[in-house]
């Protein structure tokens, strides 16, 4: 199948440095360049897409800023390790009403992941029932001993993500639990001992090939986040003990 | 809730103008500019964040990369139209395999949008009812006149997405529809007329308020869609007439 997307990125004016960065692009794929590999140099990038050194420089440039490219000081050009992908790629820090945003976000997450944990348990391999135990058990050590345990978390629910198979879905883990680390502080230990519980209860059903059981166990871990969530949003309301 | 969002992003050993950058879009959310607000100028910016100006101009620079400014020449610096939003934001035009990336994402859209047009069937109000019955015009327009209607398709699906009230589900559509972009080509006429009935179907049941009919709807425009990738991938494999 054509990869059409560059081709679309032309059609809009663009500088000659963003051109050329298309062109880039554009070689990138079609030379299946991937995380890790060398760019050609400044040379002969000039030469075959037939610009100055400066502009390919430029165009460099602008690829580093989106994740693309990284420049190794001495050793040259690679592509990135997730090309093209950014933090935060929906601008969520930008949004003003962030307990709005966290609890829509939390709508989203309660209509996928079942559907995740479910497909998890029928499509989970030995690689990746071991990581997601792995995992598990992290988080567990994090809450236990006291430290902050969110990055673990959200590692835990990628590593289900990556049972499912399906390229996407781990992509938008990250995404759509972008509000955990946002309203962690202020849910703070309450929901400590459930977490163990409720995650160990869906990496055994995972684990069980079981996805009804999975399901039904995420669906209440959402639950759980959701109702603690909305306990922090009456509070900022000043609404408690009413 | 406290955006905590850029705090962390300081947390990373940075350049003085990715600092910088991350001071201005901290900025930016403090004083909750919007899209089309002026940015305050280089020289306020300098004295403010006691920096020098050539270190301001190269945040900017690094932020207009990043599609949160936009400078307007003559005029000043601005806050773009979807802050911190890119184009193709999980990379997946950097992908090896397009097909295998078609259907994972058609996967995760037909478990996604049944629950979006449901939803939506239950919470639209008038005025974006009026929205996707336009959009629904446009795009049989464009099947009726022989154009491409793949952008009004992608809209109508995020105006579906709008009418659920959910901050985030309008701005996951363009991302989970990026392929339809890439094999809309390939599949050419063949779902034209199918795609104005299942459409209509959708926004009649959005329209009237019946959250069942909808997700059915929906859930149908999905199935055809995914037919047809296997298809197409039967045959992209050779194994047509088999």
């Amino acid at each position: 199948m054509e990869n059409r997307y560059f081709e679309t990125l032309k059609a809009k004016d663009a500088s000659l440095p963003e051109q050329v960065a298309e062109q880039i692009s554009q070689l990138i794929v079609e030379r299946r360049l991937e995380s890790g590999a060398k760019l050609p140099n400044e040379f002969e990038l000039a030469a075959q897409l037939n610009v100055g050194r400066g502009t390919v420089r430029e165009a460099v440039k602008l690829l580093v800023s989106r994740n693309v490219l990284v420049i190794r000081r001495g050793l040259g050009t690679y592509i990135a390790s997730r090309p093209g992908q950014v933090d935060d790629p929906l601008g969520f820090a930008y949004y003003p009403d962030q307990l709005r945003l966290s609890m829509d976000l939390l709508e989203v997450r309660a209509n996928l992941e079942p559907w995740v944990a479910g497909t998890a348990a029928q499509r989970a391999t030995q690689e990746n029932m071991d990581a997601l135990r792995e995992m598990c058990l992290l988080v567990e050590r994090d809450i236990l001993e006291g430290r902050d345990h969110l990055a673990h978390d959200v590692e835990f629910h990628v590593r289900i993500a990556q049972c499912t198979q399906n390229l996407v879905v781990p992509e938008l883990i990250p995404i759509i639990t972008y509000a955990v680390g946002l309203f962690g502080k202020l849910t703070g230990n309450s929901l400590r001992s459930e977490t163990i519980i409720d995650h160990r209860a869906i990496a055994d059903a995972i684990c069980a090939h079981d996805p009804d059981r999975a399901e039904q166990a995420m669906r209440r871990h959402m639950e759980l986040n959701r109702a603690e969530l909305e306990r922090v949003a009456r509070e900022q309301r000043g609404e408690i003990g009413r």
